[in-house]
């Protein structure tokens, strides 16, 4: 196998651990605190998992203990969309369970929950696991969505499980596949079986967080990466000093992608879609708003400039919110008719017969290309397909319009030039920043030692993020704690609670004190590459979200 | 001023010189070479060139030497495209005047070369230039596109040049602006004014190049940006195995940008512009050959890949060449015609009877977008907007098409999903490598160097540059030794000759070698973010490019 230099450079990078956790197993000893309850609905979901609801929170401390030191037979699996770090959560783990006793034996799932329900998996033993140290992606075992569901996957899990002789399994998901953690804990207590489950937080959306878990991994060298090429592209735009740069950014359910973007390069606009949603603001609000900064910077001269768009933006705003929903429902129901229609212009009529009246008009204001996409990309289900929709130029196509109008009526006289680009894939399988390697392995490592005391339904926690490694703390938080009860596909069902983008947050506050000043203002930052050596300030830094959230940041 | 980490850091990145430039001034002494001639066209071009033609080439060695030490007065133009690097050339420029003499002045023209014909300028003193050492961009003048061309501009800068007492002025930009760089020279011999005009190679896109120029700055630090991006979707591409990726990359007139990231990232396919010229290639059988490779891996059930494509790519492809020809032809003939046209259905049928038949096929197979961009996005000539046709849609439009087509012809089982990406604006103002840092500072103080010793029309240059910066060779070459005469705008005009990539060069040789392995089994490397701390294998490299054609590529 040929490598670059770079890769392997990070091979011999040895990621740091919390002090307490640099000890002789026998010194690490596991504090037991309270027994927790689940944020919201705690009847419903006590009654959902009544083995593992209601667990102590537990950390780990310098102290005498006695962890399990059998060899144990361990099952690990990469749930969802890749983020940068997983290979070091493994690697964590495997070195983990090798202190604890050599014989001990670590099987990766392949390709996701698949892998455990149809029983592929490859032994993962040291000369494989030294080739992905300190890596992106998720290529060691590869990953999937399939979820552990049905009466027949689950039976399927366990019997799997069962030959094996596993003592535990290790998801690493995000907040859907700790949800399936929590569930499969508790199917295999019912079944009698000794298989622990543990759950690792993942995801670059940074919407897996809690009291409990300050971030979820991977989200410091996604977002640093995407602020890598918003820097360049400013600097570019401040160089050229002729175009407008219209970006978005990957991350559906929350903006703090968005939002950490904005406070390390400081753009000139920054769109957070939950405070679009709470503002009740459309698309025609918002083009105003653009169109108002754009024309203010032309007077300047600066006929340039950087927007950020979080990607699952029209979910949040309330008309498109509206108009998505009906074009689904209506095509659910006149599925034939709308199939038989040949042309756009049969289509557009039938759109205008069908739906509200207010949904007909948000629709006539979008850019032709972007009403196509409504109507013609289509998931398997028959639904909109969100993700694929060009947010970013549905955004440009209105500021382009509405510029011309000003223009027309004399109340704007700059020239406007746009470019769009989107950034998602360029950052979930880079080489994990120092952080994300140290913060993984930690993870990794402590959901070995979750699993030496036995316990089952819970997520690896590494908190006090901050701090320098050795003053990190690590722990355990039962699943259960974090959920509620949440309407999906028609019932309710027990889920981790997402976390939104807060707007009485301090990463919110800060960006809102000073996104006036930036609008107007050239005060681009340009972060340059993710760097892994070099000045701790440099490579060591964790996200301004997660410094300013702790009171850390240096303004 | 607020700065990100790593900008602090880099302020303080002493650029390395060759080790002859580093010696007191009157210890660096010029040899003077053989005379030179131009590449081809001679006695056209020494017609043109009659003070500057057939100068010598030099070069700067230990040894005594006795150069202008008198206060100097100095102007310094940016032009044309962003690439990284620029502002180390520009301290290189201002350390080198102030070790000639404390009180020599450097001024930076503002924006472009309009800035010497308007008399727009700012000085450059230790404060300010301290404030960009070692970051990408050109804000710290800006940069423009206006070319010094007609008698009233020539007249302009001549008399901004003379009220400023300009001893010299550096000209930073690519082919063309160096062939502007060169008249100039000619022109200031002509109205006899002392001020000198030294040029420095500048362009990501890699085609200024001949056997004096190893390689433009920018290129490095460029493609180290784009092939970080690739490789970091390349990892995600072999963990999700669920999506093929077509990524373009800029670079119009030359494939070197794309062949540089192919070799830094082994994608199954890079299109190389030249080569698909040279082979007289149809965009139907581009298509084949895609499909083909995307098939077979079907065949071992991987159905994902990348796909690396020039932005000139359509430009190369004869009956494209041709289609856009008559498009323009056929426009400019009948523009009022055309744009009394409503509809696209009437365009098209406009098209059809308009064209040869050769075209109208041709035109009839693209994707309904691209035909419509063909229409639509016109520059203000009238001409079709080549570097605005997705040519990374166009592709994945016809290899759907085709897929879908074998599919139902049985002879294709797998399943195929593509995104696109163009990259471009990511990557022309990142912080310049440490290679580009160190090349651009040695460039900008060797262009002292020639102006000290008293040259004019003359090219910065800098060889030997796979070799530790220690034993670089400085030097200058006469820019008529590196032109032609070409066909321009309709009359002949003489221009810096472009390098494209060479068929039978070690580079391009190296890649056809391998490219077929690289197709079928995945063989990425991932390069990572680039690194200007560490080990000096992982952040001081040349280019894969320079590396081979220097014969110390490791293989």
């Amino acid at each position: 196998m040929k490598l670059s230099v770079l890769q392997k450079a990070r091979y011999e990078y040895q990621p740091k651990l919390p002090a307490a956790l640099k000890q002789a197993l026998d010194l690490i000893s596991m504090k037991i605190g309270e027994a927790t309850k689940s944020v919201a609905d705690q009847e419903e979901v006590k009654a959902l998992f009544p083995a593992t609801y209601g667990k102590p929170l537990v950390t780990f401390r310098s102290g005498a203990s006695s962890p399990n030191r059998n060899p144990l037979r361990v099952g690990v699996i990469l749930s969802g969309g890749q983020a940068p770090g997983g290979h070091n959560v493994i690697a964590g783990l495997f070195d983990g369970l090798k202190k604890g006793n050599a014989d001990s034996k670590l099987f990766g799932f392949l390709n996701g929950p698949a892998g455990l329900i149809d029983g592929k998996y490859k032994e993962i033993d040291a000369a494989f696991i030294d080739e992905y140290r300190n890596t992106g992606g998720f290529d060691i075992i590869g990953s999937g969505r399939t979820k552990i569901e049905t009466d027949a996957q689950v039976a399927s899990s366990l019997e799997v499980a069962k030959k094996m002789k596993l003592d535990a399994v290790v998801i690493i998901g995000g907040d859907d596949s700790n949800t399936n953690a929590a569930l499969l804990a508790e199917h295999f207590i019912k079944a009698d079986l000794k298989t622990q489950v543990i759950g690792v937080p993942k995801t670059i959306d940074g919407d897996l967080k809690n009291d409990m878990i300050e971030t979820s991994f991977g989200f410091d060298t996604a977002t640093k990466t995407y602020s890598e090429l918003i820097g360049n592209i400013a600097r570019d735009a401040n160089s050229a000093k002729k175009y407008w740069h219209f970006i978005k950014l990957m991350g559906r359910s929350a903006s703090h992608i968005a939002l950490e973007c904005a406070l390390s390069t400081q753009p000139n606009v920054c769109l957070i879609s939950e405070e679009i949603e709470n503002e009740k603001k459309t698309l025609g609000q918002i083009t105003q708003y653009l169109c108002d900064i754009i024309a203010k910077r032309a007077e300047n001269e600066e006929n340039f400039g950087i927007v950020l768009i979080p990607e699952g933006l029209i979910e949040f705003i309330p008309e498109m919110k509206t108009l998505i929903s009906e074009l689904n429902d209506a095509m659910a129901k006149h599925a034939d008719e709308f199939t038989r229609l040949k042309t756009f212009a049969e289509e557009y009529a039938w759109v205008e017969k069908t739906l509200s009246k207010t949904s007909v008009q948000v629709f006539a204001s979008l850019p032709e290309e972007i009403s196509k996409q409504l109507l013609m990309d289509r998931d398997p289900h028959g639904n909109v397909q969100v993700s694929r929709i060009e947010t970013e130029k549905l955004l440009l196509g209105l500021v382009q319009k509405e510029l011309a109008a000003r223009k027309n009526a004399g109340t704007y006289k700059g020239s406007f030039s746009g470019y769009t680009h989107f950034f998602g894939y360029e950052g979930r399988c880079a080489f994990p920043s120092n952080f994300d390697a140290d913060y993984c392995y930690s993870l990794g490592f402590t959901a070995f030692l979750l699993i030496a005391q036995g316990l089952t339904g819970y997520l690896s926690s590494v908190r006090n993020l901050t701090a320098p490694a050795d003053e990190w703390q690590a722990g355990g938080v039962p699943l259960t704690m974090m959920m509620n009860m949440e309407q999906r596909h028609g019932s309710k069902k027990p889920v981790i609670k997402k976390a939104l983008v807060e707007l009485d947050g301090k990463p919110f506050q800060e960006f809102a004190k000073n996104r006036d000043k930036w609008a107007i203002t050239t005060s681009y930052l340009y972060p340059g590459a993710i760097q892994y050596y070099g000045p701790t300030e440099v490579c060591d830094a964790a996200s301004k979200t997660l410094q300013l959230e702790q009171g850390k940041a240096k303004r």
